[in-house]
C-alpha cells in the first residue's frame, strides 16, 4: 500500500474503517473513485457530508428525519392508536417494506443491555410512555429483536406499561415462512411450539 | 428504500454505485457513516475530494502522483537502466509489493483493445519511445498482462522496439507457486513448457 502517493492511501485508510471494507476492498474502491469522473466523486463526498448535517431524529418517534417531523409521523393516512415499538431506524424500515403495519412508530434506540451500560434511561422509554400519556393509543406492539437484549427490553417496557390502559402486544416469533422444522434451532421451535394458536 | 429521508437515501445511492457494493452494503454502510462520529464522516468525504485534487499522473512514468514526478522516479537509489511497462498504476503496486524489482516503471495507462477502439495512439507508447530515445535505458521489461490484450500490447511494442538497442523481456508466465498442475488451465500449461529453462 505504501507504494501509493499519500492521498490514495489517506482514501484507502477512510475507506477501510468502514464495517465489512478490507484493505483490498478499499484499494480497489479508491482506484475506481480515481478513475471516475469528477462530479461523481464530488457527489459522493457530499452526500456522507449533507447526511451528517440534515439526518435528525424525528422529535415524535425518534426515526430518521430530514426535518423535524418525520414522514410516517406527519401522515395523517397513518393510525395513530397503534403505536410499533422497535430498535433501530433499521428495524423500522424492514417492517415498512413487509407492507404489515399501518400505525406509527417508537424508535427506542438501542435496546437494555446492563453489561454494556444501557439501562432504561439510556434509551427512549420516557419518551414512550409521555407519548402513551397523551392518551390516544390503544395498542403498543413490542418489535424488539429477539434475542436477549430485545426479549429482555420487551419483557421491561411490557412491565412498565402493566397500569397503563393500553394493550401490549409482541410479535411473534416461531419458524420463518419457507423454513424447513428441521433447519430449525430448538429455543425458535419451543417458542413456536409455545405460543401456538387456533386455526 | 424509499422509507428513509431523501439524505440517506442520496447517500445509499452513491454508495451503490462502487464496484462491489449492492443496495443492501450501502444501506449498511449508510447506518455506520450516520452512526459514527462527524470527524470520521468528515476525513472520508475530504479524502474522497482531496484525492480528485491531488492526485496526477507522473510526468515521468504516468504512475499515480501527488507531485510533478512520482517518489520511483525521483529516488536516485532506483536502477535507472531498466524500465518495467505496466497497464495499470495497480500492477505497479503489486510489482513493488513482491520486492523483485528495482528499475523504474512506464505505466501505460491501459492495453490496446481495438474491439474497444483502442489503438497504439491511445496508450502511453509514444511516451515510452520518447524516453528510449533519451539514451539512458537497457532494458525494456513487458510486464502487460497475460490477456488477449497484455500479450497483443507487448507483441506490439517488441516490435516497435526491434531496431532499438534496448534488450526487450517478457516475465514469465507459467504454473503459479505453490500451484497444483491438476488445477491449472491448458493455456498456462502450454506457456509453461514452451518456456521451460535448463536448470
Amino acid at each position: 500500500m505504501r507504494h501509493y502517493p499519500s492521498s490514495v492511501l489517506n482514501l484507502i485508510n477512510n475507506l477501510s474503517r468502514l464495517p465489512g471494507i478490507g484493505k483490498k476492498t478499499a484499494e480497489r474502491l479508491a482506484m475506481h473513485i480515481l478513475q471516475a469522473p469528477r462530479k461523481e466523486a464530488e457527489l459522493l463526498s457530499n452526500s456522507i457530508i449533507k447526511l451528517k448535517e440534515t439526518v435528525k431524529l424525528c422529535s415524535v418517534c425518534f426515526s430518521l428525519s430530514d426535518g423535524n417531523i418525520c414522514n410516517i409521523c406527519g401522515d395523517p393516512a397513518r393510525d395513530a392508536s397503534i403505536l410499533c415499538v422497535v430498535e433501530r431506524p433499521a428495524d423500522m424500515v424492514a417492517i415498512e417494506k413487509s407492507g404489515s403495519f399501518l400505525g406509527l412508530y417508537h424508535i427506542l434506540q438501542g435496546a437494555l443491555s446492563p453489561m454494556d451500560g444501557v439501562g432504561p434511561d439510556n434509551i427512549r422509554i420516557k419518551e414512550l410512555i409521555l407519548r402513551i400519556d397523551r392518551g390516544r393509543i390503544k395498542e403498543i406492539v413490542l418489535a424488539t429483536g429477539t434475542n436477549v437484549e430485545g426479549e429482555a427490553t420487551a419483557s421491561y417496557i411490557a412491565d412498565r406499561l402493566k397500569n397503563y390502559p393500553v394493550k401490549v402486544t409482541r410479535i411473534a416469533s416461531g419458524v420463518p415462512m419457507g423454513g424447513d422444522l428441521k433447519y430449525i434451532d430448538q429455543v425458535t421451535l419451543q417458542r413456536a411450539m409455545e405460543t401456538r394458536h387456533t386455526v
